[in-house]
């Protein structure tokens, strides 16, 4: 079949709409309409030739949601006109990692999608006869898609696809990552550096699970208003006091219960450690640093109880808690109508990247 | 009254034993006989000057175990008598850091006790009027000496003070390390770097919640076998292999489940987080680094499920978990004869201190 895609064809290039020729599902695949797709940081990276392991040419997108249209062999658990949210971590529930139950990161078909491929090591996205590769085994950045039965969380019909697709990286990445990862209990103090999207959404988990103080920390002073919206208790701009750290363990009475690095900073990363509470303070890095960029920090900071941890995804199982996110929005618990700033149709995604660039967007969708 | 004390006069210098005053128990306080105590390579760290919290002049020693003699006013849970092991890491149980349940890192005495004082901020050991320090609020190189009752942990009276006094740190400090910091489960696979005597004691710990590959790693091949007497199941010499991480990785099936750092080296920190598995590895600082030193890896390793925590003390809340390791010793869980290489008294102290510098002792005890 024939589908619209923007192709991305070599790095720092602007992607092009094009009709691209895509083969149906294999055994165990799925052929999704995707209907809705964010722009995230990590396209944007790959897009940019920074991502190490980027292969070009390629279909982007991460962030997608949409609608079964067909099903190869072996598929069981989905069917044409289920609803779907792609997912870049899959969940096979059948190998060493998913049955572990300590992590979300399934192995499953990880060297295929590493190397842009479905799990057959072939590709179902061609141009001229001339294969494209997949990204993330999602390539939401084109109408049709393609995408492994465990890489689809199937969610209910009511969500709205323009914004339950950012279940599909922000959403989860954040809230997760105070949900799943740190599991944050009611009372505890947190704080939260950088309040970009993944930010905001880490903020709103804290709210979610009853924490105490909800310290956001951003030197973008705009930033404090949405936050506080989404349940920020204290603000502070680093370049407004003498010592970042010391300002967050004054506020919280010996440290942060809880913090979480939300930019890729490795300097900020162990601002991040180094705030949280003697004995018990755990410190999550969620931002992704620039490649060969190293954190440190005096062992004396884990000898004396703090523990220096990361989340992807999340810590989300992606077709096991995925679909409860989707609930807590449709329910009120969440909110992302107000993160998504920007909706855009396809041919206009370039415009999606440079408001991302310019952080004039917290999130921007394309429609299609 | 007067006691015999191995008094530490300056950094560097050797100890000499001394008559020494000693002030009976104020409020809160109990007079404690020694009867045996370890020596430690954190009384020679302190001793050597390298410390920089290092008091001059004090009575050293951390590792003892003894019999109640006096109690001072408004000491409640002991009485002329019990047999105690004293605690440099108290356990009050009313601060926050003991009601957090989520460490064992006592704060209610520590400004005093890291002055070298009792808690009212005076000493109770002089020589010819002027004031001797405490250290650690234990000072087990003295016959008699004064601890705050939170300090002591009461323990059975048929357990033999001359094995048991190394329960007062160095058997706790690698036994906890994988049971309460750790809670190492059956059937884990677990790397211990360095295979002194902190390292054996890992060891054990790890064999006694069974623990399926127990893996130790020392670049001096003569401790491989004793390591194996206390449960070690593979060893590798650093030497032998192209790198220590792909080696431990390649053992595991992936990497290990836990890894304890029993050196103090941050090089070697870095390799046993590294060679921990992705998804859920848990790496434990136990050694202490040189002052200064610092740790750093890629964030990726954490962002990708591994954890780097620390321990002190092993985790052990003292009053309450001592005991329960005294019993493990008395029950033969545990083996802490074979670790107890040399005895001597207190006059021949200095010889304990060169016999664990040249590497000959595991551990020395000095019987009064």
């Amino acid at each position: 079949m024939k589908t619209r895609a923007a192709v991305a064809w070599k790095a720092g290039e602007p992607l092009t709409v094009e009709e691209v020729d895509l083969e149906g599902p294999k055994s165990g695949e799925v052929l999704v309409e995707i209907k809705a797709t964010g722009i995230c940081h990590t396209d944007y990276y790959t897009l940019s030739g920074a991502d190490p392991e980027g292969l070009f040419p390629t279909i982007l997108g991460h962030e997608g949601a949409g609608i079964v249209v067909d099903v190869g062999p072996n598929v069981k658990s989905l069917r044409k006109g289920d609803h779907v949210i792609p997912l870049y971590t899959p969940e096979c529930r059948e190998c060493k990692f998913c049955l572990s139950q300590k992590t979300n990161l399934c192995q499953a078909i990880r060297s295929t999608q590493g190397r842009g491929l479905m799990p057959d090591s072939t590709s179902r996205f061609s141009i001229d006869g001339k294969p494209l590769f997949h990204y993330m085994g999602t390539s939401t950045f084109s109408n049709y898609t393609v995408a492994p039965e465990i890489a689809l969380a199937k969610i209910r019909e009511d969500a709205p696809f323009d914004k339950v697709c950012y279940i599909g990286c922000g959403v989860t990445t954040g809230l997760g990552a105070v949900i799943y990862t740190a599991k944050v209990e009611a009372g505890a103090n947190v704080a939260v550096f950088g309040l970009g999207g993944i930010g905001l959404n880490v903020i709103q988990g804290a709210r979610m699970v009853g924490a105490d103080k909800i310290i956001g920390i951003d030197i973008n002073p705009e930033r404090e208003a949405m936050a506080r919206i989404f349940g920020m208790t204290h603000f502070i701009n680093p370049n407004d006091v003498p010592n970042i750290v010391d300002a967050v363990v004054q506020l919280t009475d010996g440290g942060a219960d809880y913090s979480f690095e939300c930019i890729g900073n490795t300097k900020v990363m162990r601002q991040a450690l180094e705030c949280t509470h003697k004995g018990w303070g755990r410190s999550i890095i969620i931002g992704v640093a620039e490649a060969g960029a190293e954190i440190s920090t005096r062992p004396f900071q884990l000898v004396t109880g703090r523990k220096w941890e990361g989340s992807a995804f999340g810590g989300a199982r992606g077709r096991t808690d995925v679909p409860k996110i989707v609930d807590w929005y449709m329910e009120g618990k969440i909110d992302i109508d107000s993160l998504i700033t920007h909706t855009l149709p396809l041919d206009k995604i370039n415009d999606g990247f440079q408001l991302m660039k310019s952080g004039e967007s917290i999130r921007s969708v394309v429609i299609y």
